[in-house]
């Protein structure tokens, strides 16, 4: 082993860590869930530590977490967990215990933009300038490439508290999102599905009529997106896109929203390499945490 | 004169042509109405030449026009009008015409991209990296630098066909816009203000309840936009936003959506700082043509 980074995906059910290089030359994988800060942080460092025998091998190391995060490097609180609603996690230094523990470069970002550098690099979005990673899981969490590089603008992108057309009469479900209620996030993460239909969504079959409306407001959100950022592909990841067979439902709901007004070719003839997966498929967040850890050593 | 040049903002109500260096440096300036192409480009021509009477002084034309374009500089259609709704309009040439008398380098982009780039260099942008050029006119267009670069994508954005939640029972208006009804544009634009409540919007006084659910739709809009692309500030243009008090409607409506979720010091504070007019108010269009040009001009 020579020259290897950390990756951790601080996700807010679980953390995944690794150590490797890319995709092809991964040394160790694990990943445990996310219980209170100072545990679930020394199991990282522990993990680490167990892997990378002689320090000098480890070059670097990236962060991908969930948000709110404080990204701006003058601030007296860079590197916090700020405003979440996850119990005890509010005002978290994610970065100095990192610090202490390894005298290293660290890359940090939110999750969902980690994920997102993970598919510009080895995934579905090599060779594109401006694409959108969207995460559908227990929250929804977006990134965005524009002219090759992530936008961060003040803080970071928070997409899924866009708000969307909600039709009470046929879902009077009124959404789980603290913050907002009936957001994107609040009308169609996991625990919404679950609210709405008393069961976990993965227990839902494929004809069940939550699927439709899942993709209804999916791709209200997605058409949003498309008509801020006219981006050239957009990557579904997160566990609800794991249901495969949302994919079709949404390119078709997409074009209709999209209503003949933006009529690229890449929408109307090739959608399936339009709306996507990613590559690297549950892989994306930890393998960017990796390509973090990677920048911020070259930096 | 020496070394100006030429800035066209191509509208679909009126155009507007200048001869400039800068803000500071302004040598002409007409407008004359949208009529069909041929007479429109013929007088925009006709204004240039008869302006510079050494053809040698003028170093660079910019064209900001109305969309949706072909940005695309690998298509055939490169400088085309699309698919506007505009009788006439549809598949126009925007650039060749310019070509063939002037022998220049043409930047082309959309109105509002155009605006933006004007607001950057000369204006309420400036200093910034990132932020957002809305126009609230017979139209609703958006445009977002990130990283400081104008945002094109795959086309380029259209943020007023976003779709936001429409309360039909307070308002049943079914919005105007062809494509989609009830988007963003079709809710908020000029046109809608005016067809909801059977009089233009300029003859209805600052108490209507018109301008209380005007400031609700572009705030829903607005706090969309900031939730996708994080801006440091968002910069209001276009004829319905003459209309000064909506400014403190719409800051007021977006920190209430916002919800306490994204909590940045420049929304809680300087809100006056963060929702504000653009800085060359109606030049910021072609004086971002006159910035297009200079970049052409140097490329």
């Amino acid at each position: 082993m020579s020259q290897v980074f950390a990756g951790i995906e601080a996700g807010g059910t679980k953390w995944v860590c690794m150590i490797a290089n890319h995709p092809g030359d991964i040394y160790a994988t694990t990943r445990f869930p996310t219980s209170d800060p100072e545990e679930t942080i020394g199991n990282a460092i522990e993990f680490i530590k167990s892997q990378t025998h002689k320090p000098g091998d480890l070059k670097g190391l990236g962060i991908g977490s969930f948000g709110p995060l404080d990204l701006n490097r003058e601030s007296a609180t860079y590197g916090f967990l700020t405003t979440t609603p996850k119990p005890g996690w509010a005002n978290t230094d994610l970065i100095s215990p990192f610090h202490e523990a390894f005298n290293l470069p660290i890359g940090f970002d939110t999750d969902v933009n980690a994920a997102a550098l993970g598919e510009q690099r080895w995934g579905a979005g090599r060779g594109l300038s401006d694409f959108i990673y969207l995460t559908v899981g227990t929250g929804i969490g977006g990134a965005a490439l524009a002219n090759g590089k992530l936008i961060h603008g003040m803080i970071h992108p928070e997409m899924g508290h866009t708000r969307i057309p909600h039709d009470w009469e046929r879902d009077p479900f009124p959404g789980v999102c603290p913050y907002h209620g009936d957001c994107l996030e609040g009308l169609a993460t996991g625990p919404a599905v679950q609210a709405r239909w008393n069961q976990p969504a993965e227990d839902l079959p494929p004809e069940h009529p939550a699927w439709q409306l899942e993709a209804n407001y999916l791709a209200l959100g997605i058409t949003n997106l498309i008509a801020t950022l006219s981006p050239q592909r957009i990557i579904l990841g997160g566990g609800v896109m794991d249901q495969e067979h949302l994919f079709p439902m949404i390119r078709i709901k997409v074009r209709e929203l999209l209503g003949n007004y933006i009529t690229a070719q890449e929408i109307l003839e090739t959608n399936e390499q339009y709306i996507v997966p990613p590559s690297l498929g549950s892989q994306a967040g930890v393998l960017g945490a990796i390509a973090l850890a990677q920048q911020a050593a070259k930096a």
